[in-house]
């Protein structure tokens, strides 16, 4: 049978039995968007198991890749299922995810299930896909599920910080530590890792990273009963995999002690209703400034005719009103 | 006399004089937002001498801030009036921009205007504040405007890409222009450098550029009249900047030439309107979620009793109908 033929009721019952072809096909079309894709948050909504999910971010070139690969083979040795959703920022030219290190995963790919996201240049979209294939991963019995994300943006940042635990990965030199700091990681990370800790520098970087730390737990900015470690590796030859694995694992218990997990999930909930919410809102927005009647407007605030203040007004009670005028008075 | 007891509209007239106090301070209310920041805004407007507005992006690393200060320097040089708003994510625990690179142009501060715009962790704020900054360095003469972003996040990208011109900077090796790529930065860039020209591998990644701006230019993504030059440069020792100076002045020729200048703008004033009326739904979003009535909606949504396609159904219609309630029937 083919899963495209398959309406999203029968797909979630086979990806339940262990249907990977199925979980591949619900998670197109989540990042579809649309009804189908609500359709299947539905289904998989009330089917979470509470499968942890680990954001994995840093900077390109930082050899996250091979790290989160090197890590899920760990977690496959542990006898776990584990997912990877690989958030591959993609330009509408090549239409579609730049695989690259995806390759090097191909080894581990039986037992684990590894899924490249595209952006498609469209951020509302991204951030309401990623919660919508964790809960179908989830609901197929996945655990844990790995979230990589590429380069570190806000919106990087974001995805990343919506994880139980956050893992940001740096490398020697060139200032990373303070690059990490100036695009908020150090805020989001529950855990540090100074990948290709062989290079010169590694031990200046942790320190960097260390400092930062410290100074940040004492300003209170972080949760006052964790302190985030700062974990030297080598993906290439695996050193420090296993010290990466236990600071997952101390996180996870650190969640559940100090109830940072359901204060986290509820966080969780509030940005994926606040994000479904802001795509409704942006859509209504889109189709306000592209209507014929706005043309003008934009075309005087373009010419220093209206002020952007004034035309903002207009348009606000164009988006509002549309609504108003469809309840009944 | 201080800057900080005069009204904005006493401060716009000085700032008409060339007072530099004064442009600093609109900067600032420009940044804060709020109503002193609209009435600069309505102030500025009209008085707008139509800059030409150059955004330069690049990653980290990059070199990008000491060829600013070169390209800066060129300008002066040639009886130009130009500013810098040097765009710095700065996290909420400096509080503050963190200035880095911005000693090195402490020399050409006589001549020219540097500023730097904290983000302040809130991408609505920065979006709302650059073209708000730009509208009072243009109406205070000067010219061209310098938008100098860092990182390739896509914030970076989309301020970039508000500007007449926009300069891509990558540097040799660790597969820049394929990061450069991923992140979007292939689509918006009019005019790329590779800095660092002397370090190994500049050619290549030359090499790499011009092919993947052929292909782009193939398929139709880029304006098929222009086709986007790749200038070698070594910021450190000057060496380009004549060239990337050239670069500039054929794009501005081109946009007035096209057409695509009143096209830019127009796309700009849209952005623009765009934003603040995003800002404003997504206050008013940020109020209902927060109101005591939605925790319970929220909880329910964490524990898996109510889907989030549900829950922001509910969120949507009170966002929409508070306003509805205001008005007259």
């Amino acid at each position: 049978v083919n899963v495209r033929d398959l309406a999203p009721r029968d797909l979630v019952a086979l990806a339940l039995d262990g249907d990977r072809r199925a979980v591949g096909r619900l998670l197109t079309l989540v990042e579809r968007a649309g009804a189908e894709s609500d359709l299947v948050a539905e289904l998989t909504h009330p089917l979470s198991k509470r499968a942890p999910v680990i954001g994995m971010t840093g900077a390109p070139g930082s050899g996250k890749s091979t790290l989160v690969a090197k890590l899920v083979a760990a977690m496959v040795e542990a006898r776990a299922q584990p997912a990877v959703l690989a958030v591959d920022p993609s330009s509408p030219l090549t239409g579609g995810a730049i695989l690259g290190d995806r390759v090097r995963m191909a080894a581990i790919d039986d037992a684990a299930f590894i899924r490249s996201v595209a952006t498609r240049g469209h951020r509302g979209g991204l951030a309401l896909a990623i919660p919508g294939a964790v809960r179908v991963l989830d609901a197929a019995g996945y655990a844990p599920i790995v979230i990589e994300t590429v380069g570190v943006g806000q919106v990087e940042v974001e995805i990343a910080a919506t994880a139980d635990t956050t893992v940001v990965v740096v490398t020697p030199g060139m200032g990373d530590a303070v690059q990490a700091n100036k695009a908020g990681l150090l805020e989001v990370g529950d855990i540090f890792v100074v990948n290709k800790a062989d290079h010169r520098g590694a031990g200046d970087t942790r320190r960097d990273l260390e400092l930062m730390l410290d100074l940040s737990h004492v300003t209170g900015h972080q949760d006052a009963s964790y302190r985030p470690p700062v974990v030297l590796t080598n993906a290439l030859d695996g050193a420090g995999i296993t010290e990466v694995m236990a600071a997952i694992e101390a996180h996870r218990r650190h969640l559940d002690r100090s109830g940072q997990r359901a204060i986290r999930r509820s966080l969780r909930a509030r940005h994926e209703i606040a994000t479904r919410v802001d795509a409704r809102l942006r859509s209504r927005l889109g189709a306000v400034l592209d209507a014929p009647g706005q043309r003008q407007l934009i075309e005087d605030v373009a010419a220093g005719n209206v002020s952007t203040v004034q035309a903002a007004a207009q348009v606000t009670r164009l988006v509002l009103g549309a609504e108003g005028a469809d309840r009944p008075c």
